[in-house]
């Protein structure tokens, strides 16, 4: 049998992934799983932009541009202006969600061997498209008792070499909720220009920010227009996960003009996701007060019980849906396996997320969860009593 | 200025991308482009699939499941079993158009440096995958005097090396509407097998079949399970080329569950699309005898008129809807960008795409230009005659 490739092997799997067929048992044999482990939120999608495809008119349903229809790429530019970023339609490639752009950017920017720096934990993906691509993540650790801010400068210029190409940041961050702050980004800009390296921003969860806090674009950043790249997504913002469409913005040209080359490849991001991101952009901002009032008070609710355990600690997140947890446990992949297949209260368990999958460095987060809160209230509450009672029951410590 | 990689500036350009500003600028100018260069079919999408999204009833867009849905899967099944391919919904990976199964497909199978040989022309589009994943393409010429068939096994053998992880095939092809026939499939099998390499073969045109000629699927190829990995789409077959959905099958399983790691790191196929697809599967079987009449008798009358004009030599496509012509000039390049800049009949124009592209070695094709026919019988008819009297007076030779 012929043999498949080195990078294949090498792929990351899903850190969820294997916890699923655990969890199918048990919904099998009648147990209701509550779900902390995925970042599908309940929120419904705008009506406004379900409207637009279930009103479309096409009859033929063509490609689209490769780099994304014009109007919308027009539209979006008009977004961007209203949050303080000034971009043009020329700036932004539409793609295929948030993966895609983070693909394209890779291949852009870095060959077989090459660098680019990310603080952990991270988005577990990250080390996916990395592995693709063949250019290795190096990590620099952040930390639950710094509520996972940006790591010192100087730990960042102690992993540059000859072959890092880029800084890589997720601000709101998946899987921490910590928002970088102006003075953190101009720090990251900084690092940047001196090191002529490219910076990366992942602000796929802009609009998730809590406590009057703001999110500081690093397309805000004077003075950073060639280093700086920002891939963004329709998916948590309305609601649209299953539309598959993100974009890329950088005013860099030559790093526009080298990710369309990867796009024609691919030849169009998909039509009727397009007509609903368009019409998304009309979304009333009463929707994104609603949501970002329900998100808040989860979060309050889950980070006081949260500390109501003996032995959890918890980052305060100020954005996105995710905290982290560290539990009096020593491997979460054996507890989040054991909830699954042994664990019981009233018929019902709870599925996690382990941590380790979100960190490069071997060993780390191995006694940490990520919650994303993205249940009601209720179903909330249950789910951190369940776990609460798991910990008292648990052996595997 | 951080620099771009390598590999994005190795990134081939679509070799009808530069001609489009010549094209927008004669649009500008009143000039009407008959488009003979693009796959973008003009016949109507199945109401049944442009309806079910119509008519769907979402409240959340939600991620479907990394591998499609499960029901798609099933179903997709069945309508394979009924083209006499037997696999089960497990050896299904639905992706992002035929495009992602490739990329996936490629990564899966090979390394940096790595080689696939493939026979030329091929759609240009293998180049870039092969190029984002760092693999070597290596052709093997097909001629226009044989109508493109397969080149013998020995030319295959000659380029076989130790690097060597597949051939990949198109069939029929883009862009020489040739089908292989049964006993090529099966010479090209035991190649395959004789050198442990995997077989690809891109059978997105499948339906596409024309003079009572039947399409000999790979899959069907008895004792090629470990070997044969097929790649499709509902581009062409649905004329939903707007929906980017495709799909992988291979029974062998190390294929599929490395591919899903590819698949993971993506997250999921675009949603409303599946919707569109899974209905499209109940398209009636008289859809698809009135698109075969259609193109067939688009072929005739293009072939017809192309043999009418002087110097013109012309495949004959028995499957697709593509053709490559060899024209009395040297630079098939030059030519296309002279229609679009200068010639004119009547205020009208026509657009090719050079075949030089589809060609990986260096100075073959120049010659040549790739025709798609989705035109209309009259508007094809009218574009030949331009092409005729564009030849005629066409200083460049």
């Amino acid at each position: 049998m012929p043999s498949i490739s080195k990078k294949g092997s090498a792929m990351p799997e899903s850190p969820i992934r294997k916890l699923v067929p655990f969890a199918e048992q048990a919904k099998k044999e009648g147990v209701t799983v509550i779900h902390l482990n995925i970042g599908q939120p309940d929120i419904k999608t705008p009506k406004i932009a379900l409207d637009a495809v279930k009103n479309n008119t096409l009859s033929v349903l063509e490609y689209s541009r490769t780099e994304g229809s014009e109007v919308y790429r027009e539209k979006l530019a008009h977004y961007y202006a209203k949050n303080q970023i000034h971009i043009t339609a020329q700036d932004i490639l539409v793609t295929t969600g948030g993966s895609e752009a983070l693909s394209f950017v890779m291949g852009s920017i870095a060959d077989t061997t090459d660098e680019i720096i990310i603080p952990e934990p991270f988005y577990a993906n990250y080390n996916g498209f990395a592995t693709a691509m063949g250019i290795n993540v190096v990590p620099v650790v952040s930390h639950i008792d710094d509520n996972f801010a940006l790591p010192p400068i100087a730990e960042f210029e102690k992993l540059i070499t000859a072959r890092t190409k880029a800084i890589l940041i997720c601000n709101p961050g998946n899987p921490t909720g910590y928002l970088y702050s102006r003075d953190e980004i101009q720090k990251l800009a900084a690092i940047a220009k001196k090191h002529n390296l490219f910076l990366i921003a992942d602000e796929v969860y802009r609009e998730f920010t809590y406590d009057g806090k703001e999110h500081y674009s690093i397309l805000q950043e004077p003075g950073l227009d060639q280093h700086a790249i920002m891939v963004d997504s329709v998916s948590k913002r309305y609601s649209m996960c299953g539309a598959r469409i993100g974009c890329l913005v950088s005013r860099n040209k030559e790093v526009i003009k080298t990710a369309l080359k990867f796009a024609q490849a691919r030849l169009s991001p998909p039509t009727y996701a397009q007509i609903a991101s368009e019409a998304a952009l009309e979304t009333p901002q009463s929707y994104f007060d609603a949501v970002k009032e329900e998100y808040v008070s989860r979060r309050n609710l889950l980070i006081k019980e949260l500390e109501k355990i003996d032995g959890v600690k918890v980052g305060h997140p100020q954005g996105a849906f995710y905290c982290i947890a560290e539990l009096p446990i020593d491997d979460a992949d054996d507890f989040a396996k054991w909830l699954l297949e042994e664990f019981r209260v009233d018929g019902e368990t709870v599925m996690v997320a382990p941590a380790a999958g979100f960190y490069a460095s071997k060993g780390l987060g191995k006694n940490q969860i990520r919650i994303a809160y993205v249940l009601d209230k209720d179903r909330l509450t249950r789910a951190v009593q369940i776990l609460k009672e798991a910990l008292l029951n648990y052996k595997g410590k």
